[in-house]
């Protein structure tokens, strides 16, 4: 969820300008879908909900899947936000390796275990490929391209290996710990001993 | 599905024995569940199909879900038998950690996906942890095991790490090409190619 929603102030003729209300509707609907489900979801019901007209909604999104593509690209974005921090962040390369894992399970856990309407959300971007997931997967490749570049660059990693090959790997290692459709299916124990386990095969395989 | 199936000899006094009986009926149930799905059939009506009583069927199962656990078994054996055959095979050991990666996803590209009402079958397995699925899971880790021991004993894997955190990490780096969940959300090249990456990574994880 996002840290706040606050009400939207309906008929506020100045004040918050067309991207600050696009934000608050993004708010409302990622509450909406949260208690009542995306699939299940009406536009009309949805703006019944937060005391707007469908009308109003459609000034921001022409459709129910755009409402659905920005509530999801908020919740991935706030992951993506969370692996830039990791990859900025002053730790040793290998040190990043394994928070990248972690941060991805911890966050995907959270998000898409605990709110199962957000789970479905993202299940239905996944297997639509909506943009918000092709954005979402090159935010976690340039993470991914920029950690190994940093660890080649300290001479903590090899250098052999073409980059394309190593960064493609990698990309391949996250996905039981990124994909809802796996986390859903162990529990957050299992999962972090596969982290572990999947961060210190990929930590070899970088190492000298 | 299995090489053939030949219809069941009802009234068959002597002949064979109980256990091939059994597999005659799983064969029929295997070719019932392709073509009408496991979920959506009752035991009358694939009794009705293969032209045997409710009762006769009993006789060798308690319960539909027992059918279902035979039918997944035998198609999960299928796999493993290919597993066997590449662990015992005469290639390198790296060249038998390719040949798992690539087993697994043609053979389970090939049966969950052509074949979606099996893919559904193997899905309600692994969300209930059938029997069934725990057995693969262990024939693939033991598979994994043999070939690590076999690399480290030619000198071609290194031996510092512990063999069951290595196993451990193979064991999660073979997973998003023996889930069909995740093979349907991939097509065929994308995934072999993901094969391609990931047995490369491990590879240079298990270099010496």
């Amino acid at each position: 969820m996002l840290p706040e929603i606050k009400p939207i102030p309906l008929e506020v003729k100045r004040g918050p300008a067309e991207h600050v209300r696009r934000l608050q509707v993004i708010n409302a609907a990622w509450k909406h879908f949260g208690d009542h489900g995306y699939e299940k979801t009406s536009v009309a019901a949805l703006a019944k909900d937060i005391g707007v007209s469908s009308t109003y909604l459609y000034r921001f999104f022409d459709s129910k899947q755009s409402i659905g593509e920005a509530v999801c690209s908020e919740a991935l974005a706030q992951i993506a936000k969370k692996l830039i921090a990791v990859q900025k962040g002053s730790g040793s390369s290998f040190q990043k390796i394994r928070d990248v894992f972690q941060t991805l399970l911890t966050n995907g856990y959270a998000m898409f275990l605990k709110d199962r309407q957000m789970h479905e959300l993202v299940a239905t971007a996944i297997s639509h490929n909506w943009e918000c997931v092709q954005n979402h997967r090159e935010v976690i490749r340039s993470v991914l391209q920029s950690i190994i570049e940093q660890g080649r660059h300290a001479q903590a990693f090899e250098r052999k290996t073409p980059i394309d090959e190593v960064v493609k790997g990698l990309f391949v290692a996250i996905t039981p710990f990124a994909n809802p459709l796996l986390l859903q299916q162990r529990n957050l124990e299992e999962l972090e001993d596969a982290a572990r386990a999947m961060s210190g095969l990929v930590l070899r395989s970088l190492a000298p």
